[in-house]
């Protein structure tokens, strides 16, 4: 053995090694331990540090949960004997005790993931109650209402959460005795009604589960955790986190927080709150309470709850202290905060703060008004805006003029803003099938309220009406989130759901039938309403600036014709970074042209046909450079495979023989000559003009001289960029770029003009990013198309992956659809090496995405960070490539 | 300035920059200049230093001719007047000038690139003809008729190869003299027939080109030199290269040699022979040769030589000089020499020497005689046996008991071994439309003779078979290279070409009728002759023993049936790199049950079916471990799409639906939504695995019970290895891998057997070689196929590529074809790095290759150089893949 060390005893070892913590008392945590307490833990401990009144707990680490997936789904011995032991814990720091029927402790088990997932993830109240407690319970309130109320909350909620059985089920119990009774109400239920729900309840669980409801506290809380980090694997949290881009192996945190009870009485309530408005970014306390309800109340929507400034007069002291509390969080978090508070018995706790959701003009607001106040600075401030949010400033409006003539049928809570048309739906199924089937293109979907399990149809919905909740019911958060147009809680509606219709202002609606709502009134009209383009505001105008103060790259758009490069450059795209020739050539006007030059047989026949399409495509070309200006206009060649453009039915076929007079079998042979088995990998691209160079010739004749044109016409200086698709080897560049410049240069000289123009070459082909070296030297640039980069890196066809990527998903093989988010480890890699490749071989070479992916926020991150000069996207997207770049730039800087 | 260096004037610099050096005397080089000045040149300059008579001139270096295509195809001025230069050089030499009347200086002008390309390239005899100096040559030779001979020649020779005059015009005018003069043959025709044939010959060359026939040697000279610099451009040098993947980058050297003549009567002559015979390897002078001839005719075959034994009673002395330089040859190079030589007036001169092309059989026999003559060593043998010829040796033979049945119509020369069996057809493109098209699947192209045109269709005929020409006429000489069967020289044949028929031993034989050919034999059936597997010698035996103990990879076979594995084990693949278990499912007695499971509806549906296609799968693999013994067997699982084991055709549809006891419409529907329109990216490899895990389940159980029973049957000590296909990501091959374990597991505990087993996957999607780091964790090995991953690397479909490749040749864009010979700048480069990240992430990851690349030479040299630890091939290429790998492993040791 060496000298110098000592040998460890094998017990040392074991105590030398520590041991892994994975429970945390709320006195334990703070803010910036969100990745092992989740959101809502470090926030509790934060509020804890900082004084707050808070109802003590602890919490069980997003650690102790990947464990659990890790051990099988069970949590360990070790992990077990954790939560005993902070059990103990908690009992020393509250006075009460488990299962103690004179002082008993009672808690809630909320999950808290690092990032929020409202609505995805469960939550139990009251847990700890058994038929003794719940009599110490009543004794000790003197109050056996509570008691019993809260008892039967508990039943129907472990039952519902802990154990899966049908919540309805339970509602329906409810419901009977209600009728029973004669009351409308829950509150109107007396102490002895709830104590025979409590019964009921109980059968029902033995009925359904073949035992009994356990009584045992600490058993109640060990399921009840279970329940939490089961739920982190639900199909709905998969759809959120694959939306939101959240990683599976985050996991969720568990909170065990002492109960506090807004349900007690009429000194007791419960409600949220935001310090300023999450719909308009208003600096005013925001919400609304419940008095004499628990917290699941008011999310719900199931009553519909009172403004929160009502409180001022229900309860002044304690709506002062509230007010004092939510101006200290947001001084503290320098955000918009959004609180949840439980009164009892005139005592105010705080049970949860984080940084509220908001829609996308509040987001604005709030991030403007914050610099104005001094509280961030710009840079802070451009970070403070979810890209993706200003989707919603960019969606329709109703047409002005349609507005004026229609009449609203009803009214709700202006919920999530913007305007809808649609057909009436009322399941999310329905909306999925009718949405998917093409059956109808736009659908409104009707509900009393919406839950987790709707999420997918909500997304498929233009807008979204609900009969229940506020404005922080479910849907609300939800569509404001997706920026989908939301009124809620328009109690005036009779939904049948039986009969698919619902009766509105003395007027029933079918599945079907046309409405439209606006989210940002509450309106309801019982017709279609035409809608326009969206607008922005003077914040959003501001904002951007500084957003584009801090970018590095340039934004540009993707766009075909002058009405979309106008779109763009309203939007602020600096230029356009793929005009798509092809689109240009499925004209009605040209179509017979192209599909003479397709059939013809040889170079002559060809160009025949190409002289005749030449003007059509000049005339695009000088539209686009008249709005476009000295913007650079980046233009693709012909890309698809030719048999797009042919028809495929007989009697086209027929016709189409007719017009070019042709012989139709011959015609049918040249077309079926044409049929490829994975078009997608076949003659297309710069295959094309390798094969027919003369497709290049015309392409380039339109670009050059409609440059030439424009030049002499405006005085405007030109600089044409030219793309040539689908390169997978230099010598194939240099092929049609040698077309190109051939004809270019002689166009040029005819002309005796002088003008710069660039050639560049798409990378979409894996093998030009291998060889990018190879092929620097002989471009201007380089474009990622990352749409075809994605398909041939992964092997799949985006035509294709239907059949198989739900299963992908399902055993969690991918989390994100790669054609929505680059892929980083693998497509990202060949991005990567390009850039490095291309920059070593080419320092000065232009480096630019075209793909979808340009308007995406992580990839457009991924982008900075590998030092790509532009990104392109549709016109939509241009504001928020705009931002994502910004973020990017300021997270990732390049000096 | 710094000090210590000082300015250098610019006149200087011109004057210190070295002029680049293109032009070389034969006594400037030597024979490891080939790169410099092409085969032919490096040895005429060698043979010039060891002091053989060699007619004396220079060479023009293969960078002249790079510089010419840089230059535009122009010869630029420096080259130009280094010409000029050489050419006063070598009248010096020569002591004769050109254009001289009383003494002229006459050359060849020859081709000759770095790798030797028969008939490929053009030469011109004679040069420096014209009506004033033939007269000179004709009072210096004292011989008018040899003088004018020469000068039709050169006319003839000048106006086809340079100016790309019809040829066949020039034979025209030859067959009508020697008709109106009532002649046979060339020799007949006088001195004034030559002359007047000179005239007519000029006649057509000023009609035909405008203007007069160069007088000047000069101006004929750099016409010459442009001829040959463009020659390597053109289509058939094209097909040669790609075939031989010569690239096109290295230019062809140009040989001008001071002319010899072989046509000056009967004590002059040409020949060409071997050093041993180039068809079976014997130790003995081997060749031909023609009095009163130039080099032309020999090999063109138009007059049939006589054996060069034959010089020994003809010219005992010039005979037993061209021995003893024969065999100083032989030692020198050691290796057997082909060479060209040429008497003039009783004197012989040596015109070039060359490691003469050979037969298989007679590689191998050369190779070990060799080394049994204690001239090389073993692993130079090794070295000196192309491995793609090896291919003739396994190339089919007839049938022993068939031939004995069959009389021979007729009998030619012995060309290139191998037999044939096949359907008449009468020119190259015949044979390509006729296979091409299917209409026949094997051909025997009959010719007069062949000519570099013909490439293409002798490169898809069984077997060739000429009229005229000898050993080393075009058709022999192409044939052995491509180790296709042929017989050459066979007169009694008279064809018609007009009315495709050709008649032999008093019998027509008209296109499509089978014939059979011997090319070992030079037999000639007039019917067909079923073909047997190729034997192999002893020779082969011992020399493949000792390219195995050269080499440093393994060598598996594909193979999907225990007839191809056993034809592997005879080849001497050391295990199955592949096995595809899809070609089992095609299988008449089980599709029924394939197709069953494909339109079943749910996973019990599927379940019942995969039972019954189970027994037959375990069959299957339970014979191939049979034969395999406990050789290692790779087992792919199931990977090609679904839809492809289902009918199209509506009647097979009814069919199928009746069998399956299924509605027809409903089957349609499932039929119709498997269709894909890239069915190459589609739902197939692990994606079928990952949608319907009880496929992969049912042939875990195959595998591994197959494995179980013939451990117990055989006592054999058997390791599966199981490969899946298509993954891109780990997760995907952790999730098939999970089934597999889990099922193997059980089987084996069930069974009580400890067996290791292996789980690995294919590198064929590129994503899986960029992120082969993150699955070499999950994996026993990788295998690559490289045939997907070429798809998808250059984004292009094999299917598809037929519409556009032939642009891509045309057009140099590729120079060979990536599904033949890996792309080693791109696919490459991703097979390299897999290798890379792999190793450094589990460094005792296996590494093979199983695409059609592990057969192919190159694409092993590859493989070898990063370092993989096996090829895999199908079972007639895996000689050709040993002796690969071999040579691999001497130029590239690991060690």
């Amino acid at each position: 053995m060496a000298e110098g060390l000592r040998m460890i005893p094998f017990w040392e070892v074991n105590v030398m090694s520590e041991k892994k913590k994975y429970l945390y008392l709320f006195s334990e945590g703070n803010r910036d331990m969100k990745e092992i307490l989740g959101g809502k833990g470090a926030n509790l401990a934060e509020m804890t540090n900082i004084g707050m009144p808070v109802p003590q707990g602890f919490t069980i680490s997003t650690e102790a949960c990947t464990q659990y997936y890790h051990d099988g789904r069970k949590i360990n011995d070790e992990i077990l004997s954790d939560i005993y032991e902070y059990i103990e814990k908690m009992e020393q720091i509250t006075g009460k005790q488990f299962g103690n029927v004179e002082n008993p402790l009672l808690v809630s088990v909320r999950s808290g993931a690092r990032a929020s997932m409202p609505g995805m993830m469960d939550t139990i109240l009251n847990l700890g109650l058994n038929d003794e407690v719940v009599v110490g319970l009543a004794k000790r309130t003197n109050n056996e209402r509570f008691a019993y109320d809260s008892y039967r909350r508990f039943v129907q909620m472990f039952s519902d959460v802990v154990m899966e059985l049908s919540k309805s089920d339970f509602e329906e119990i409810i419901d009977e005795m209600k009728a029973e009774k004669g009351v409308k109400l829950d509150t109107e239920l007396s102490a002895d009604d709830m104590k025979e729900l409590v019964a009921k309840f109980k059968a029902l669980y033995k009925e359904k589960m073949g035992k009994d409801f356990p009584s045992d506290p600490k058993e109640q809380l060990i399921e009840a955790v279970k329940a939490v980090f089961r739920s982190w694997d639900n199909p709905r949290a998969d759809v959120y986190r694959r939306m939101h881009e959240i990683p599976y192996d985050w996991g969720t945190a568990v909170n065990v927080q002492a109960m506090v009870f807004g349900n007690g009485g009429d000194t007791s309530g419960t409600g949220v709150a935001f310090t300023r408005n999450p719909a308009t970014g208003e600096k005013a306390l925001f919400g609304e309470y419940l008095i004499n309800a628990q917290g699941e109340d008011v999310v719900a929507g199931i009553r519909t709850p009172s403004p929160i400034s009502h409180l001022e007069q229900q309860m002044p002291e304690v709506y002062h202290q509230f007010v004092d509390i939510a101006n200290k969080l947001e001084q503290h978090y320098k955000d918009m905060q959004d609180m949840e508070f439980t009164i009892e018995d005139g005592k105010l706790y705080m049970l949860q703060t984080r940084n509220g959701k908001r829609t996308a003009e509040a987001a604005l607001k709030i991030a403007v008004d914050l610099v104005d106040e001094g509280m961030i600075d710009r840079k802070e401030a451009v970070l403070r805006v979810d890209p993706k949010q200003l989707d919603s400033l960019l969606h329709p409006q109703f047409d002005p003029d349609a507005l004026k003539a229609a009449t609203p049928i009803g009214r709700g809570l202006a919920a999530s803003p913007g305007a809808a048309c649609g057909q009436v739906v009322f399941t999310a199924q329905d909306a999925q099938n009718a949405v998917q089937s093409g059956e109808m293109k736009k659908v409104i979907l009707v509900r009393l309220e919406t839950s987790p399990e709707d999420i997918e149809g909500m997304q498929v919905a233009q807008g979204i009406l609900t009969v229940r909740g506020g404005m922080t019911s479910h849907a609300a958060v939800v569509a404001r989130g997706m920026g989908t147009c939301c009124v809620s809680g328009c109690g005036e509606i009779v939904v049948d759901y039986p009969n698919r219709c619902f009766t509105l202002d003395g007027k029933c609606y079918k599945q079907g039938d046309w409405i439209s709502i606006d989210g940002s009134t509450g309106k309801i009209y019982g017709e279609a309403i035409p809608t326009t383009k969206a607008g922005t505001s003077e914040h959003f105008q501001r904002f951007m600036r500084w957003a584009d103060e801090a970018r590095e790259m340039m934004v540009f758009a993707n766009a075909d014709n002058p009405t979309d490069a106008q779109q763009a450059v309203e939007f602020g795209a600096q230029g356009i970074g793929l005009c798509r020739t092809e689109h240009m050539f499925f004209e009605a006007d040209r179509i017979r042209a192209v599909r003479e030059m397709i059939v013809a047989r040889d170079k002559e026949g060809r160009e025949k046909a190409l002289a005749k399409i030449l003007p059509y495509q000049q005339g695009d070309f000088e539209a686009m450079y008249k709005v476009m200006g000295e913007r650079p206009m980046t233009i693709r060649y012909l890309d698809p495979p030719l048999h797009e453009f042919l028809p495929t039915k007989d009697e086209e076929v027929a016709d189409l023989a007719k017009e070019l007079e042709v012989d139709a079998v011959q015609l049918k042979n040249v077309i079926r000559s044409l049929k490829e088995i994975n078009p997608m990998m076949g003659h297309r691209g710069c295959r094309l003009a390798v094969s027919y160079p003369e497709i290049a010739e015309m392409q380039t004749k339109a670009v050059i001289n409609a440059a030439i044109n424009v030049t002499r016409e405006t005085g405007m200086k030109i600089e044409p960029h030219i793309m040539i698709p689908l390169v997978g080897d230099v010598h194939e560049l240099k092929f049609v770029k040698d077309i190109v410049v051939r004809t270019a240069d002689k166009l040029l000289a005819d002309a005796g003009m002088e003008m710069h123009y660039q050639v560049g070459t798409m990378i979409e082909i894996p093998r030009a990013a291998l060889t990018a070296d190879e092929i620097a030297p002989e471009a201007d640039f380089f474009s990622f198309g990352t749409n075809d980069l994605t398909q041939l890196t992964f092997g799949f066809s985006r035509d294709d992956t239907g059949k198989f990527l739900s299963y992908y998903y399902k055993n969690k093989i991918y989390e994100s659809d790669p054609f929505a988010h680059l892929d980083r480890n693998g497509v990202g890699k060949l991005v990567a090496m390009t850039a490095r490749l291309g920059r070593e071989a080419k320092p000065e070479i232009g480096l630019g995405v075209c793909g979808e992916h340009g308007g995406d926020p992580s990839s457009v991150e991924f982008f900075q960070k590998v030092g790509l000069d532009y990104v392109s996207c549709s016109p939509y997207r241009v504001p928020i490539a705009r931002l994502a770049a910004a973020q990017a730039a300021i997270r990732f800087p390049r000096k």
